[in-house]
């Protein structure tokens, strides 16, 4: 049945398709990332894509609503795609705690939908990938949380990259203290959360707007701080700087090099629900924005359930990571699989190939065959595409005189051995 | 922020939350496979779960409509959620092809969405894991096809499993040599694939409806036979067999060994669009159905494009396969993966208790440490319920003697060691 109405393959804005060099590169970096999660105890959850639409709507209101992918299903239930892991999160708790070990600690990697603008580095469809302890407020945790953070990066290969670090409790100590009513530090700490992007003077204009002048120099003056992270707590004395100063000896127990931990008194983040410690990860010599970020909340469950959990976590953005390898170069060396092809080089020597592709397989080597009794060209140019290290030539002489040739497709060079030394031969490449 | 509104944490019918252990079954399950995907030289390609409506049901039409989540986006566009990975990967070769290696192998793991009833073993979301060989019709292919699929069900531990085989071909052959027209011929085959359902009786009884009772005698007396494949190919020797015949063969070089192999003339797949070799797997000793099925189909490209590509593959049912070795016991060893869990004593003692944790980590296992100074029971119970298997107590006592005391949880017994020999006790763990 030819089809005469040819659909034109087309996908949405802010969709992608990987393919399989692209997918190569992102399960490396899962892998690379979840082998931290684990060894840190972080066991994996998932949650369906699709819920009922008040449940993902709980925590962000109006502002979610509009980003959310939301539709009457079949049966005319309201629901919506899952927006963020968090408030997934946060309903599984709720349900699951009495039979959750607890503290409870998971990782979740799964996509997310946003019907957001698309723009570079900004998809509707995405990978997120969070951790988050929950069922503590012993700063144990954050500790925790900061080491794992550190962890996967040094695991990933970046060797220049700043964990940024706050506390909530201490931009609140500071605004009492220089007259900031209560009502508007909220706006406060949003407004200097966009510092990076407009700067001192825009935030100064935009602060302005809604305090006075000199408590807006007062507060830029105290948050935007130089030198080592204990300078700062020096200058930062009569606040509550509890919190960080517990939290970085903590870290620095746990043999966390201080020079990968910035604290930064004006870093606030943009959402209301954080209670305490907050980070930012950014990788330096990159123009990416923050690679990681989260922080301590307190009342996240509280949509779901009477019980109180506080939490902590961070969301890793596994789209700028794969972005910041690529361009640092990290992700260089990662190719596809396949390690050995077998040619197919007419029906009667069919049979040999199969054996030896077998033999080759069984003994753990990943191999293929090729479909096809090709000019040996079209198969080393298969080979080629697929970054196949060795071919295996399996032709009418070689099979007459049990011997059989490998070329090595980087060096191009080849070798003709008796049949018997095959698995052998391969065994001695360590890392084929 | 007490919250008073509390929304009902429930999913949709039909979805599923997966808590720690069962997500560790699921991640060992889908490991295994694609440890052996890549074995055989499939890439894995990523499609996004919503596209074009158009898009997603060219291949299905009405019939597919009723089940696919469709929706309009934001900006007014036709969307769906992904039904399957088939027509999608059909998009992604017809835009691709000319960049692909091709033959084109590629394995695909993602989740799909149906709107269909929720029932025992059926969900609305699930998980679907793909292979499929596109660009060529040479039957080394198909082999390839099943010797993958041995090695998949082996490498997941069952041991009893049958790839049932048949060709569509074969079958034409044969409904056309025993005087079913054309036109009939694929409502056959669909009746005839409701054996295993209905039984022989209720296939006779509706091929009786559009077929002479004669007719349908003579058919099932053709293709419901006994025997080896070779007695089975014997007794067909009338009809066109050589695909069969040659298929076999060349399993049997690629050493698969016959007794995984069933011809069986009356399997006949649901789907339209099958053209040559169709397989269907059955594990045996449970009550589950088909856990494999697929075949060699035509035409599937030529929705997106011009170019024809000729492609074989089988989809895995993966929810029944991880049911089907939750049935047989295969999953009984699959846990968490923490190892070691640290005890949090008190104040004075955590530092000592942050270096060991990292001391172990570095040393690659892995290690939580407790978030709290609970009492020691409170730390074990958490180690048993992560199936923790080993805890590390740094009390006072131990760390004021350089000491350190470690407690297997699974035998209770402890034991007291000079802390420089830590990482070493554990080393000595090769399968800790």
């Amino acid at each position: 049945m030819k089809n005469n109405n040819i659909i034109e393959p087309k996908i949405l804005k802010g969709t992608r398709d990987f393919l399989p060099e692209e997918m190569a590169q992102r399960n490396f970096v899962q892998q690379k990332i979840v082998s931290v999660f684990e060894r840190f105890g972080y066991d994996s959850i998932d949650t369906p894509a699709i819920e009922y639409a008040e449940t993902l709507l709980g925590k962000y209101g109006d502002e979610g609503s509009k980003q959310l992918y939301r539709f009457k299903d079949n049966g005319g239930r309201d629901v919506a795609l899952r927006f963020d892991q968090t408030v997934p999160f946060a309903r599984v708790v709720a349900t699951n705690y009495s039979n959750l070990p607890m503290p409870f600690k998971r990782y979740q990697i799964s996509k997310v939908w946003r019907a957001d603008k698309p723009a570079k580095g900004r998809y509707r469809e995405f990978t997120q990938c969070d951790i988050d302890v929950i069922g503590t407020k012993n700063l144990v945790s954050e500790t925790e949380i900061a080491k794992a953070v550190y962890s996967v990066f040094k695991n990933l290969g970046f060797n220049k990259f700043i964990i940024k670090i706050n506390s909530r409790r201490l931009i609140n100590s500071i605004l009492d203290n220089l007259g900031v009513e209560q009502t508007k530090q909220v706006s406060v700490m949003r407004i200097l959360d966009k510092l990076n992007k407009i700067g001192k003077e825009g935030v100064t204009k935009e602060m302005e707007e809604i305090c006075d002048k000199k408590i807006v120099s007062n507060i830029l003056d105290t948050m935007l701080l130089n030198g080592s992270n204990q300078n700062k707590l020096d200058k930062l004395k009569k606040y509550d700087i509890q919190e960080v100063n517990d939290f970085l000896y903590l870290c620095s127990q746990a043999q966390l090099p201080e020079t990968f931990l910035e604290f930064d008194p004006s870093l606030a983040r943009g959402l209301d629900y954080y209670t305490g410690i907050i980070y930012e990860v950014y990788i330096q010599d990159t123009e990416i924005g923050a690679v990681c970020a989260g922080g301590r909340y307190d009342n996240l469950c509280s949509l779901f359930s009477k019980e109180e959990f506080s939490g902590v976590g961070v969301a890793f953005g596994f789209d700028r990571i794969v972005l910041a390898m690529e361009t640092l170069k990290l992700l260089n060396n990662v190719g596809l699989t396949s390690e050995v092809l077998v040619t197919y080089f007419d029906k009667e020597s069919l049979a040999s190939s199969l054996k030896i592709w077998d033999e080759l397989q069984t003994a753990g080597i990943n191999t293929e065959i090729y479909f096809e009794p090709a000019k040996l060209q079209k198969q080393f140019a298969y080979a080629n595409k697929k970054q196949i290290k060795f071919v295996v030539i399996c032709g009418p002489d070689e099979i007459k005189q049990n011997m059989i040739t490998i070329k090595n497709m980087k060096t191009g060079k080849q070798k003709t051995i008796p049949q018997s030394q095959l698995s052998n031969y391969f065994n001695g490449y360590t890392n084929l």
